[in-house]
């Protein structure tokens, strides 16, 4: 239980983390503490002692019964207890940690683009804040239309992300993923890919929605979902996806 | 206390409403709850029974002991338990309440326009949800300017509002505030002043920042500062603000 007057719960005043655990050991843990703490400079608040964090992270499976097999481990630090939009000088961040089941993701999804579009004129939109109703409502906009996930674009009619998971393309030799500056989550997965040896050439692009028209593949990277192939996109069949995200799949392997 | 795996705290997943209190009176407690009612239909939750909600905010008041003089009372209804973005269908909207001093408000305060934009794009821009860390950036950074407040312009580089208050400015015999969607919230006081007989004609408008530079009067409107005079924006003094809010204030009462 947390305190009613937390200003994650009254303000998505805030950061998460989402890591897989695997029989118990957690995937890239030092990346996602890292990403919390450059999340923490922006938002202006105290980072967590990793060590704190790790074992907050190692309790919560436990606890959970979660050792064996996938589980997701989330962590939540909210900026403390406090009323109003002015955080008291003196607040003290507030560490949350939990563990929940992963099933093994479906290998492919489709897409739908979605209204509700990315604010890229906002830091929160490279951050995992607790302010997340956009991605929210995007994904039910999405379910609503019969897609699996949410295709937003941002303010500038550009290519986003999905409403949990960054997004890729494959064009000729080149291996095409939104800019962080088109207002996009700094993804663990997506930068694992932009960093791995493919055999393509990693692209961090400004494009509008049309590059996917003349793309080969379509996937989306998260923490828990790996790599996923898209298969259609506003019912537009995508058929060359899931053959080219098995080969990188088996590539990263 | 509440749950941990509450979606108000893990994905800002809920709405809010600051309700003024003065010696126990709810003021315009029908409107907050039908704005409330209204956000509901936007994020596809349950809305909270209308003499529920009231009981809360009495039972608020009366366990913090602000039966006399000014209070905020805090409505918070978050969409219930559970993780990921997909609501469960199943899934029972929370509903709590709070109450805390509500000091009378400084009669003026300063501007700085800052860097995070309104998200016009997103229904949550019209929405007191609980995914308010833009406003808490805004105010933040205002603050780290020197200024009171924010002055935040949508995506579109138009005038949108303050972090916590609706945005008015007068220029000749008009009385102007940006149209909701600017991305700025449907506040009351801002809509009792749209149909309040000033001897002013009220516009709702799409307008750039250089608007305010040749207004005669800028200030700010929210349900706990009433009317509040802006005496400067980005260092650029309103010498006729107090003069003219406080004409607007004695027609009001």
């Amino acid at each position: 239980m947390i305190p009613q007057d937390d200003r994650g719960l009254l303000l998505g005043d805030g950061l998460f983390e989402t890591i897989l655990s695997v029989d118990g050991a957690l995937d890239r843990f030092e990346e996602h503490l890292d990403r919390m703490v450059r999340g923490c400079a922006v938002l202006g608040l105290s980072p967590p002692a990793p060590e704190k964090a790790r074992q907050a992270a190692e309790r919560a499976l436990s606890d959970a019964g979660l050792r064996q097999g996938r589980a997701a481990v989330r962590l939540t630090l909210t900026a403390g207890s406090g009323r109003g939009l002015d955080r008291a000088p003196d607040s003290i961040p507030r560490l949350l940690a939990s563990a929940a089941p992963a099933p093994a993701p479906k290998p492919a999804v489709t897409l739908a683009t979605v209204g509700v579009r990315r604010n890229e004129r906002s830091p929160a939109s490279r951050l995992k804040t607790l302010s997340y109703v956009d991605n929210v409502l995007a994904r039910a906009e999405a379910r609503a239309k019969g897609a699996d996930e949410a295709l937003m674009l941002n303010t500038s009619g550009e290519l986003g992300c999905a409403a949990a998971a960054n997004l890729f393309w494959i064009s000729g030799r080149g291996l095409f993923t939104p800019a962080l500056d088109c207002g996009v989550l700094d993804g663990i997965v997506r930068a694992a890919l932009i960093r791995a040896d493919l055999g393509l050439e990693a692209v961090e692009v400004h494009a509008g929605p049309e590059a996917l028209e003349s793309a080969e593949a379509v996937f989306l990277t998260n923490s828990l979902i790996g790599v996923q192939a898209v298969t259609a996109v506003d019912g537009r069949s995508l058929a060359g996806s899931e053959a080219l995200v098995g080969l990188i799949s088996g590539r990263r392997a």
